[in-house]
């Protein structure tokens, strides 16, 4: 029998009401459950995971998206706990805040829901299938989860464990409707379904965003990319913006949040530039340089346009000299990517007004980009980082993917 | 000169960054500024507004549209205090909530922030153009207005009383953009900018807003129909339901919140339903009635699938007899529109299932549906009612204007 997307997203629908309607210790033990199922199946995920690699190797897939792809036994424990911490969280959905009494009598509040049915669109790796269950699952939600084909096996073998653990409580199965068609013409009709899907999750490269972007007719939450800037301040801390360099840049390159511009306030940078020079030769990274810093750095390239632009995620970094604070703003804002931002400096003003002032997603003063993520900032888990303003700004913890309802609470008053 | 929409959408990217920067003590300074302008060029607004309701008789509008398009000195003075009113309003850009200490040592919370540039697509009433501009300023966004044709001279007037107050501040005119070319393929060209506008907002017909929803490439928030609801619960106080059906249907009948359907349970139904049809016939409401209540109405239609879909916005509506309180619920699920539902109950704890389990915009208990807009719930003015989950639900005020950033304060912590 042949899949029909619509048809699964009907029923996703129908169980998103559900889903909704469980009580948080109900979602939790559903959590553990999966988590149980994971563990007690580790032996057939890693059959199915054992195919997807073969064949992987087979259509030449390369190191790195093989890296991705493969999992073990230890992997395995980890996604589980990794959902045994979303179920530790705080339940999201039914706290109502703020309850007014109107002029009219009436009291009106907000109470948070889920959104509905959400669809998750990724590229390899497979613990995303398990992850973004169990936060969608948190947060009351149905999910339909279409990955990539090269991890297909993984996919569904991580779907029957989820099958299990909503059979076990007697759920209703489109709760968690892993797509087993990963055929191009599904997923563009997906993109259509806004009768019964909520908001669609691109996860991948930026090709897949943008082309779920512009062909969807559900609302997306974009993730473009990271172009993270550390800015060194006149009054920077030497020792403290050299430690934030070095942690941003090189603990971990392939990442969103590791930094990938440096600019430095031109009157700290005779005494700044040579240090991070050695620091950077240190770690073997490439500089592209402006022609005011070039001279500090032995090897270094010219800093083109596409410079200011570019996610090297590699040992790459851009710098640029900056005559003052306003320039460093003016930088961020014409080529910043709305992820994260650092400043360095000691300087009590300027470090408030380049919180104030810059309007990406994560702002920083005197801390590591790479503490740009939902763990870091106690949101637990995150489904994705949003790049784009609407409905979520930055890392998407279980809150994000509930709305708020207007709740009110009356004895019979009309409007005169 | 021909209008560049896309150079307007870009000039209005740029004025974004300096209206998001402005102290409320500005912004306010500013909306004095504009309704001081609106009074002082009440006749040359009238003039420009008579040269639109002549055009539109001689194109044949229709007597409602006429209504919704002419201004008066009393209306422009009502424009002016409504502006006034949101200059009063607290400002919601630039508070910080919830700041934590993470394990790490950062300190992370988050900012409220402009969404940057909302364009406003919408039909006849000019005097939209004044008080989205208004919302839009005091939430700290530039905004470009794209208002119908048949309003345009009106607009127009209306923008240069803008222009004045931005240029008496000295602000970048291209904060507020009022687009002179009406032509459809001006906003085709505006639905794809997204690099310029974070927003689009949509006032109008269901066709226009299902054409801007399917078309743009920029998230919209989608204003579709009210079909509300009105639950008489076997546990209602009689009087109340009478008023709140009374003041639901007929108080006024053109708005997205007056209500479409009674649904009655049926332990209730033998004595409450000749009192309500004895109610709706001293309105000469039309009514489509089910099987099991059209007995007691005179006059009435048999209700068919489409009454349960239907709009009225006259003095018309549907009627159902439910076997229970979880036939409503779902009765509401399959066919209501998402905006506004009430239940009329003395059952403490149906009313709080109600709330907790409908999931529409706002679900109000013993309340009329009649207050089911931003001002009656305690946000000021509004600039729509969504009907979508994402971003906003509900009436929008100021704050649906805005996002959150996340902000992190260190002391040079890095991550290990």
């Amino acid at each position: 029998m042949s899949f029909s997307i619509a048809d699964a997203a009907h029923s996703a629908k129908r169980a998103a009401r559900q889903v909704a309607n469980l009580s948080a210790p109900q979602k939790n033990q559903l959590l553990a459950d999966i988590a149980q199922a994971l563990v007690a199946n580790t032996h057939s995920i890693l059959i199915a995971n054992n195919k997807d690699v073969a064949l992987g190797k087979e259509n030449g897939l390369d190191e790195a998206m093989l890296d991705r792809l493969a999992l073990n036994a230890e992997s395995i424990q980890g996604i589980a706990d990794a959902v045994l911490e979303i179920a530790g969280q705080e339940d999201p959905v039914g706290n109502i805040a703020n309850i007014k009494r109107m002029p009219s009598g009436i009291q009106v509040g907000k109470m948070r829901i889920p959104l509905g049915v959400i669809a998750m669109i990724y590229e390899s790796r497979p613990n995303v299938t398990i992850d973004a269950a169990a936060l969608c699952l948190k947060a009351g939600n149905a999910v339909i989860l279409r990955g990539g084909k090269e991890s297909l096996h993984s996919n569904l073998a991580l779907a029957k464990c989820i099958e299990m653990a909503l059979a076990k409580q007697q759920l209703d199965p489109a709760a968690v409707v892993v797509v087993p068609d990963t055929d191009r013409a599904v997923m563009n009709e997906l993109m259509t379904l806004n009768e019964s899907i909520d908001l669609i999750i691109p996860r991948g490269g930026e090709g897949l965003i943008r082309f779920v972007s512009e062909n969807s007719r559900i609302p997306v939450i974009q993730h473009f990319k990271g172009v993270c800037h550390l800015y060194v301040d006149s009054a920077a801390d030497e020792a403290k913006a050299l430690a934030l360099l070095e942690n941003g840049k090189t603990q971990r390159t392939g990442v969103c949040n590791s930094l990938e511009t440096l600019l430095v306030h031109q009157d700290i940078a005779p005494r700044f530039l040579p240090k991070a020079a050695a620091l950077l030769a240190q770690h073997q990274t490439l500089v592209h340089a402006c022609e005011n810093s070039i001279s500090y750095f032995n090897g270094a390239q010219h800093a083109t346009k596409e410079d200011w632009h570019a996610e090297y995620l590699a040992m790459e970094i851009a710098v640029k000299v900056v005559v003052d604070f306003d320039q460093a703003i003016a930088h961020i804002e014409e080529y910043g990517s709305g992820h994260t931002e650092v400043i360095v400096s000691q300087d009590y003003s300027k470090t408030q007004a380049f919180i104030r002032r810059v309007d990406s997603a994560v702002v920083m003063a005197n801390a590591s980009s790479r503490f740009s993520d939902g763990g870091q900032l106690g949101l637990g888990a995150e489904i994705g980082i949003s790049t784009s303003k609407l409905h979520a700004y930055g890392p998407m913890g279980a809150e994000s993917l509930t709305t708020e309802k207007f709740i009110v609470m009356g004895d019979g008053e009309v409007r005169s």
